[in-house]
């Protein structure tokens, strides 16, 4: 059988996941056989040329006429437009990777979860923080889980850009509340949440989050309108915010996101102490881990996870080549669509989108409120 | 003239400042000239031992006989002897250079720089943050002063050590409330608070810390007595702290200070993100700065801060002959020697350390309180 | 019209540029049309099964029966087959692109050179030095040209593996003389030769290569036949080489490569100084370029050649989404079909391969007389 | 008893070593008492400046008058002073101490070594390599020694700076072969390969260099006179080297040393590769050892040698204090002046000198005369 796709957005997301959907044959032949059945978005001319690039069959304008149609449904629009296509999809029984953050606002994050739980467990409702598939991370996760590390003290997660630095850069969606619910929060936040909670979540290891305090920043209020001369829009988002958190097990971490940071691309960098050892982790340098066992080392190893038994390595290329950042939706939608296709549950999941979600909430309601904020 | 020496102290922080004061004819000629003359403490025989090592002509148990009869006292005790024997110095009129933290309570520290505020500005007092003295640290707060950096946007402050992880190693003072003050937080924070403080808390760039929110957390809750088989005592002060910054810039920040980073040593990273560019340091590699310029570079040069004519650097060796630890306290000496000898202000002063002390003692509270506190 | 690619070999190589070649529509529009048209090689089996994952239309067990019906040949098998395929499908008007090295004897490379040269410019015989085409080479190259590091004066080049550290490695065609030709020298040299003939190797920089003195080393000199229990076969080629070099312009350099360096994967290295600045580059962190210039630096810049106007990043992802190494073959391949579909030369061609092996052949002489050898 | 020392030199090592000798009795207590007596030089005036400075009880401007006065004698004077004082204190049974390269030229080295050899095993003549004090290198010996990386494959050394890179640095008695001997070969060669006859030279590991292969660069012909307005003087000397090495156990080496190498400036790097692990060294960041043991570690370590039990590191100061380039003089000047007292011989020796020397030679000859060069 082949499942037939359908994906609403054609612009870098779109382009990453299509890229993904058409390298599965050759690395990953045991995927589920698929088809780029049906790409759907509004501009009509782009739509088509897009279609064309990335391998579709067909084009659609509107969602509601896809959502019941096909197998599968990706949401790879705008956050806005992240709730009620990936609701109505899954009250058709359509399975839904939605990329993330969830939504634009905890309450619509709440529905979509809501959504995903009543369409069942054979439903997947995958939220795609593709960061959980770098094999580096993979292989932090094992470590992590076989207790390498002992018991977690620290996490240190920060995701800083530049390309807002200066005053000039243009304003987009981006810069909205309405239309992106937050800025570096929810677009860098939930990337560092998600993998805070992936690899450091679980009882035995540090639990959930349950205590957060935060603040946000927006550092140049106005910012020029593309093409349109000497217009401005107003910055109704955060530049940039800044978090402290308390996990259930006692561990304390600290959280940063910008998009100010002068001279950081996509620099997306996680920390763990734990009683045993340390790990450190930069998305820049994707191919490397650098680990410290305290039984074993006095200082990091700085490790290429490119070895044949690493994680999903062995379907690519021997020990030292390494992989790009666009490997990793390879990886996810390798998962994703096996889960599908076996009608498993899928993790990163909605839940997984919502219980970030929270996190971010929090951070923005302890800067509102000047309060640490107790999650329940 | 020769300025007698009084120092009480003769562990760490005595041998590193004997040390820096012998260190000053050979190369820092027009230092003034010094004599080691008195040591205190009140182990005779160690204080005896170490007078002969470090180089005093004399020795003195109890401080009071020692302040009022010194030309510059050296305060390089515990915490909580800081405050008494300091203030009795100012009110006789001698130049105090004590060690940081300032003071184990808020309370103490006003007094201190109360009795500092009135012994005048020709009574140097000065709080011992020896890491201004770093080159590195110096031509970076060159560059910060001269715009280069553009306005401030965040700062990132961390102490890291790891001398506590394992849950057996020994109590001692500095895990006591009532000795220490506070855990990571004093002694850890206090430098990195100054440090910041020092480099971006000038009204042309960020100001002062205008409001904190923070978090203490303490792992390990009882640790062996050296030397008393299998009797324990209470650990009351922190392991590790985090904290968050506004300036009254609105530029933000995050801190952290831990003795439980498995892994490092003496990892004292300081790093600042400006409008126009960025700074990075650690004091594991002080010789070197990593410098962004967003009009000439596109990544972080990794500057070695060695040549003639960088900060302090002519009175030592040739480019790339790195210098270590112990040289800042060589620096520091200087210059506080010179602003006794010339009867000047020096900075870091009490007023400095108090300042440090104002923003830890609000990172403690809003631990305690659950809020954002603002500072007045 | 649609470009009818041949392609002999089916393992790592075949693997590679299948994949290249997939990729380009989605990322190249512009590269002219293929169709993977025919896979060359003898095991039935696993060659049906590799056409059928890499996307090719049909098999072949002979090439000969290839060479002159496709429109173009990739010869990617192992190094005593580049010769003979390759000089038939010249021979039939047919453009070629050869994996490195270009053949195990220089007298075989040499005849290689002469059939292309016969071909004349509009058949395309490309050499497959992929590193040429790494971003952050290509930008290293422009920087060179434009004069930015003055004269050159040392190069370095090592490549540095470690699958061969373990006595117990099984041998392969790459331990055999007859099959491989060389070992480290030929393997991993030809790409660093290669590599820093491209970067300084113009007239205006540092010329050609002219004097060479160089050592090959046998470590283990017979390894275990795979799946043939207790049985070894010799090793005839070398585990590692070093050289020294002299250019045209009185530059000079160092080389390296061995297989067996614990610790290195795919360590290849290249680092330049001029008299006007320094580069270094390494495979392992191929987005980085760590770049001098001693009017503007002081220490290396780490740069991320990933901004949009970098080379070939206007056609993947934004600033700091990292490539990875199969993306060099993704662009070679790109260049050389379009240097096909236009009959225009092609670089590195079948010259610079020869060009290569003449260093490296110098190198062995070197080492056999113990004597510097002169290149013609 | 108190050793009486005269010194030749008040410069660069004249300073670097004086500082060691006054910092013995803080750090080194059980280093025998020394006196520093008198300090020989020609310029009357500069000489009394540096006595006073550098703590001498008088001064002399005639070495022949000293030699046989004082009970060590130290020869810190330009390589073309080295024999002759030398020689004499040697004859006159005082020990010495004599900065490197021992000579100018192979003849005088051996000379000295000659003179060392018949003055007898309790008149230590050290060769003051310093660079072997360093803790990590200590460190990576002990490891090495210990087997723990296996058998030698291969070595990689460089010292790189920069000060000639500007046509217009100004000519010095370093340029000058008469009074240098050679240029970077000597003076940055004779370091490196002392350093790796320490660490790999003994017979259970790579053993003595065997076969040598070198080059030799002079880049730019002349050089302005300081002081003296459009004067120039030829440079005489290499501004550059390389060579490759082949050890007694066929373990294989590169060398690399110039001064005309943009953005370093005393970049002495050694790297090793065993069939068990790797080890790498920055002069640069020389608290930190670089080390991969093949069943310990996938990556190399980058560890800090500043614990309390790493070698020398008791003396000084609490882990991740980090040390200078001029504590390697603290560590050889308290074990010279050890092994003076008590009669004991000291390595590195003049013996070691030579040895240096004697592969220096061996690249200079292999560079005139084409042709690998085998050592006897």
């Amino acid at each position: 059988m082949t499942l037939e796709v359908g994906v609403l957005g054609y612009r870098f997301m779109g382009n990453a996941h299509a890229n993904a959907m058409a390298r599965l044959p050759m690395f990953f032949p045991d995927a589920p056989a698929i088809e780029r059945s049906v790409l759907v978005g509004r501009d009509e001319t782009a739509l088509s040329e897009a279609a064309d690039r990335f391998g579709f069959s067909s084009t659609a304008t509107d969602w509601a006429d896809v959502v019941d149609e096909v197998d599968v449904f990706y949401n790879l629009g705008p956050n806005h437009v992240h709730a009620e296509p990936s609701i109505a999809a899954l009250e058709a029984g359509t399975p839904v990777f939605c990329e993330k953050p969830l939504a634009p606002t905890l309450e619509r994050a709440e529905s979509m979860a809501d959504a995903a739980r009543e369409a069942g467990e054979d439903v997947p409702a995958g939220c795609a923080f593709n960061y959980r598939f770098v094999p580096a991370i993979q292989y932090a996760k094992e470590l992590l889980e076989a207790g390498e590390l002992g018991e977690i003290r620290h996490v240190r997660g920060r995701y800083l850009q530049d390309w807002l630095v200066d005053p000039d850069a243009p304003w987009s969606w981006r810069n909205d509340e309405e239309l992106a619910g937050s800025g570096a929060l929810g677009d860098l936040g939930s990337h560092t949440v998600d993998l805070l909670r992936f690899l450091v979540g679980s009882d035995d290891l540090a639990g959930e989050i349950e205590r957060v305090s935060g603040q946000l920043q927006t550092f140049v209020d106005e910012r020029p309108v593309p093409g349109e001369e000497e217009e401005t829009r107003p910055v109704t988002v955060d530049d940039a915010y800044t978090g402290q958190l308390e996990f259930a097990s006692g561990a304390t971490g600290v959280l940063e996101g910008t998009r100010v940071a002068a001279g950081h691309k996509n620099d997306h960098t996680v920390e763990i102490h734990g009683s045993e050892g340390s790990l450190r982790f930069s998305l820049e340098r994707l191919n490397e881990l650098e680990i410290l066992r305290d039984d074993e080392n006095r200082g990091y190893e700085t490790v290429l996870i490119t070895d044949e038994d690493d994680p999903y390595v062995d379907h690519w290329w021997p020990p030292g080549h390494v992989l790009g950042w666009e490997h990793t939706f390879v990886h996810e939608n390798y998962e994703f669509l096996r889960a599908v296709a076996e009608g498993n549950r899928f993790e990163p999941s909605f839940e997984d989108g919502l219980a970030a979600q929270r996190v971010l909430d929090a951070v923005e309601r302890s800067d509102e409120r000047g309060e640490w904020i107790t999650l329940e």
